[in-house]
């Protein structure tokens, strides 16, 4: 097998691992914890269907690409819950660590590309970032949403915390934002679970 | 919220539910079953990381969205394994059905664009299907081969029927089939595996 071919498969095998990595996340339908490379999946196909409504144009494979890996350097790090201001602290160095060891696997091109693609996505900057960041942000409001708020619950967390993340959600998509998130979060305001 | 988009928020949820269907494959590291959702997480990255490898010049987008949605009809048809003669005989009449029900809560549009993908993915002519197929392929023989071929012997799987289905890898990548599947189904044909 020719180098660069192995390279790739060793890569892909390695990811194999974010399936192990959970989230604080709940399936529909009161259902297990979810785990990351599920979330990339679901994250990414939302990302196609729901484009349209994107504030800006975005190259979508280009989105859809960052769904898939953006949660790959949680294979060393792990997960980081969004509410958790003691691990967010540590967050950013752990997942630089990770993210060079992991990407290194593949061809250097690869590497870089792939590289770059997670540090744009990181950067909350391009249009394709903060659509990408939306969705990351939707997905689990509408699984928490279908199990009542149950996430939330079991944390404690505030409506301040949760639009101290969702109000960045407006920066990917304003329509997504007023007729979804923030309908929902003042829904479960008035039922007492934020 | 507009019908529209309550629609595809409908089926975003509906979809949720890929990550409850189990297939016969583990995951790398002797792990548990894997799910269909994180199946397809799998595939679409590998899809990416390996179009060069395609036979014929693919659409990556397409391919992509092909590995994300090829299982969304197992919601209601169930995992059928690629080796049960029994299974395969009603698969494609439980896969239709659920490919209506399932798609149809979509906005019209999409859901057509959807189904028009599914089929052609089944079809397996289209380049984009052909290559589709090969990563549906090669993805649990990867982490099959990492696992020491436990799937095919818990099973008792024959060389012949796993030529069955891999034969058609080389449609979608010549160089994947020579240089990764033949190869790796001889050394567990050697090793006893098969």
């Amino acid at each position: 097998m020719d180098e660069r071919l192995k390279q790739q498969l060793d890569f892909a095998l390695e990811v194999d691992k974010e399936k192990n990595i959970f989230r604080q996340t709940h399936l529909s339908g009161h259902g297990r914890n979810e785990n990351d490379a599920e979330h990339a999946w679901h994250m990414a196909l939302m990302a196609y269907l729901l484009r349209e409504h994107a504030n800006e144009a975005v190259d979508i494979t280009k989105v859809m690409l960052m769904c898939l890996i953006h949660d790959i350097v949680e294979i060393d790090a792990g997960d980081t819950y969004a509410y958790d201001p003691e691990g967010l602290k540590t967050q950013k160095e752990r997942e630089e660590k990770a993210k060079e060891r992991i990407f290194s696997l593949l061809p250097k091109d690869q590497k870089e590309e792939l590289i770059a693609l997670f540090d744009e996505f990181e950067a909350y900057e391009s249009p394709e970032a903060k659509f990408a960041h939306a969705m990351d942000n939707l997905q689990p409001l509408l699984l928490n949403n279908s199990n009542d708020g149950a996430d939330w619950r079991e944390h404690g967390v505030s409506a301040e915390q949760v639009y101290g993340r969702q109000n960045k959600t407006r920066l990917g998509s304003e329509k997504i934002f007023t007729e979804v998130v923030d309908r929902l979060i003042r829904e479960h305001i008035e039922k007492g679970n934020l």
